[in-house]
């Protein structure tokens, strides 16, 4: 048996059932591995961020790791941007990077590079296999970090591929989860109970899906706490049926604003809340000065669990959910963010999954889709832009049957187009909103910020237009049937039709 | 003055004069000093490795660096293919990466990355500038390494650009290229004395342009040493009043038999031969064992210089150039490879620059192209494929008023085709033909190698059909005019139509 038969077999026995590919020819004996041995789907991304994105989109959704096979280092480094989005989301992936031949690496072939430096700058683990017989046992130990919502990178050298001698290894027990500390705890009961000190729990990870948000709600209604999610959570539970939780501002002025009115902060999964990026005489951390911070579990932690037993603590009752928010009815006329954000939650069917990469227009979505069907909201985790399209396709794979929504900025769009493509191979309930504003409209805002208005030089590199992109163009070209609306009513009927078919479809929305 | 303004006038003022950029929030006081200070030509492209594969193109005709703009640590990940290749070229680049502040990095806000550990991973040259008052000085340190042909990346923190206290600094001298050891000319010239060893002369980096040819072409005519250039070179002089070279092959094979017939060989400005990849039972080196390797030159040295002196110590007289090839025909019928070199030799204006991101289909195109008019060919150096349309967007931009000629296979250019919209928005002077195969050639090519016939799940990762991309429309969709042909005819009427007209235009060649 060979290095990659045995690590196939391992990898089938352990779990794992899709791999997300951009092969190359040092991965060739692993193909054929893949080839020969049943078990395993394997989906081709035509470019690497496409890949690693939708290994990302698939953990949030299945909660169990894919695998990636990417082509040396600089086809790791091309999927490094969303393996970056990925930690932030606390997704789990397992990296399989072919390389140069161990005996091989020494002659510094052409593609030959710093694959480790390249792996170790964004993964929690990387190992080098060193031989046929050790590759399946490495596999597995990786693969015990993935399943810990961490990034793990197997880097293969070919001759560890092709080699005889393969062992295949049995899957290792899962790690138990990080329980939160008993003391923090009993630290939170305490000031909670304490209702004369306006108190928020600031909710990140776990704590945003519908058994945390359960628990978090019997936690508010018994000590009058505010609630409030993070900016960008790797997946959130929302519409009907769950709470009407708001999320923190993007912009520093609006957060510090928010985080002012309380006195005590809570922190569920989260991290204390700092600027996206510093500013000129504007504070990194949004935190008021004065303010308590507790941390009831860490990211890293079981949140769920911390909650459980903060709730049991408190003796909160059972959750008494308050009225529920209408479904909005259709706006007419021009796209603007609420109507845009109105008009999808009149037409959302049940159990969509909304990957959102909306960037400035799809900040205030939230407010108007609370009445919605009950629904997920994939975020953007990382802020390295071109992780919407991927996810998407990665979510509909990791949850069969379901409608997939991308709500897609244009600029961030042609990062990672390429995975329209997969969309359309794989036949994915996938629909795009491009949000076709034709310019880094984010940027435009930053620059007014430092303080006057984009000149012409400025504007070659904000502006998208000049040409402008044709959206249904590009995605005819890669086989999803596409179509631009320029008011909500065509919007909402393009969705409709959308969602009646299996396939993949486009809209170009003009903002 | 703030950093940013005294970065950007030291730029200028240092001959920089092109920028080629996709900036992000934590850039744009340099953008604001850029839009300020007028003498730098910025040039956006929609993804990063389309930015760095530009600057890359830019240096190979221009031969001077330009910089690039890139935000944090995963745009700088996303440009790394590009920049991999560029090493590989020995092309000089200066890399500017915004990250976040120096005081907000603590926060690990979202953004935040090892940029560092990414850019050491692939430059020659990293600095994280630590202030206002030295990043202008910090930029000429890292010109200087970029100006002798490496990648030097400064990373510059947003209140770096913000703050007051910027001084601006003088450009500091060129760096001498490295001499080769006169030493080690002596010894060549010894050796070619001797014509009973069978004797080959292999060419890398500058002594492929019309000088070191020259100087090779009497060193050959003097001492009957035979001549070859190596496989991938960053930019051959060809064509007609140029030398007929060959290259060496890409099988490990081919290139074995061609180097047995040696029994010595002067490396000039090229690296001794290796396999690409390894191969199981196959050689790593291509030598013959028992080979004589004399190093002439490094390809870090200079080996024009070095060639001169050797044609010296030879007593070489004037080359007296060979019969030239004369310019075929075109071609009918289907396209060949054969047929398409021929075809694209018959109308090839003359100053023409092809890249060459042709992969398997173009590995024979050199005999067939010996008679067309001068031109420069640049090719795909480092083996991470999605370099071709970038490095035809630069290099038009670095020779301005020369035809680009891009023959690019189809599975690569879809990893950076958001250069074309690129080409479209400067109104670029590049012809693409898009060698359409829809599938990795190359790749069922290695799987086959391995011993069997990909199966299904094989050319699920193989395979570019289902869907087939449309490049007519890919294009139009970036603003690109675009038009498909089934005949060698056909491509060599559009190629006519295309070099007639100032803007880029695509050719979907069916193979």
């Amino acid at each position: 048996m060979t290095g990659a038969q045995s690590l196939v077999k391992s990898l089938i026995a352990s779990g794992i059932d899709t791999c997300f590919a951009n092969p190359g020819t040092s991965e060739m004996h692993f193909v054929a591995a893949l080839d020969e041995l049943p078990g395993i789907r394997c989906v081709l991304g035509l470019q690497e961020n496409a890949v690693t994105g939708m290994a990302d989109g698939f953990w949030r959704m299945a909660r169990k790791p894919a695998c990636t096979l990417l082509h040396c280092g600089p086809g790791l480094a091309n999927g490094f941007a969303n393996l970056h989005n990925a930690r932030r989301a606390r997704s789990g992936i397992l990296n399989i990077v072919g390389d140069q031949a161990t005996y091989h690496r020494q002659y510094d072939a052409a593609l030959t590079t710093d694959t480790q430096g390249i792996a170790r700058a964004t993964s929690h683990w990387v190992r080098t296999s060193s031989s046929a017989s050790a590759v399946a046992q490495d596999a597995m130990t990786a693969l015990q970090i993935a399943q810990t919502a961490r990034i793990a990178t197997l880097i293969l050298p070919s001759d560890v591929s092709w080699d005889a001698g393969g062992v295949v290894a049995a899957p290792l027990p899962p790690l138990a989860p990080l329980a939160a500390d008993p003391l923090a705890v009993d630290n939170c009961a305490r000031a909670l109970r304490d209702r004369a000190t306006k108190t928020l729990v600031l909710l990140g990870g776990d704590a945003l899906l519908a058994e945390g948000q359960g628990l978090a709600g019997r936690i508010a209604q018994k000590t009058e706490a505010a609630l409030l999610a993070e900016y960008a959570v790797g997946r959130v539970e929302r519409g009907q049926g769950r709470l009407a939780l708001e999320r923190m501002p993007y912009s520093v002025d609006a957060s510090l604003k928010v985080l002012a009115q309380y006195q005590r902060i809570v922190l569920a999964g989260a991290l204390s809340p700092v600027a996206f990026f510093a500013y000129p005489g504007k504070p990194s951390s949004l935190v008021a000065p004065d303010a308590e911070i507790l941390v009831l579990a860490r990211p890293d932690q079981d949140v769920v669990g911390a909650l459980r037993a903060l709730a049991e603590a408190l003796a909160a009752p059972a959750l008494e959910l308050p009225p529920q928010a209408e479904r909005p009815g259709i706006v007419q006329g021009a796209s603007t963010p609420e109507g845009l954000a109105r008009t999808l939650a009149a037409v959302l069917p049940d159990q969509a999954i909304i990957c959102d990469e909306s960037v400035s227009y799809g900040r205030g979505f939230y407010p108007h889709t609370h009445g919605a069907a009950a629904h997920d909201w994939l975020h953007q985790t990382g802020g390295a832009i071109g992780l919407g399209l991927p996810m998407a396709t990665g979510a509909a794979m990791g949850a069969p049957g379901r409608r997939v929504i991308s709500l897609q900025a244009d600029g961030s769009a042609m990062y990672s187009l390429q995975a329209l493509w997969t969309q359309a191979r794989e036949q994915l309930p996938c629909t795009t909103i491009i949000l076709s504003n034709r310019k880094y409209n984010i940027l435009i805002g930053e620059y007014r910020a430092v303080g006057t208005e984009p000149g012409a030089t400025a504007m070659q590199m904000l502006d998208l237009g000049r040409p402008d992109l044709d959206w249904v163009r590009l995605a005819g070209g890669m086989g999803v049937e596409a179509a631009r609306a320029a008011t909500l009513e065509e919007c909402a009927d393009l969705l409709r039709t959308s969602f009646s078919r299996p396939e993949p479809f486009l809209i170009e929305l003009l903002i």
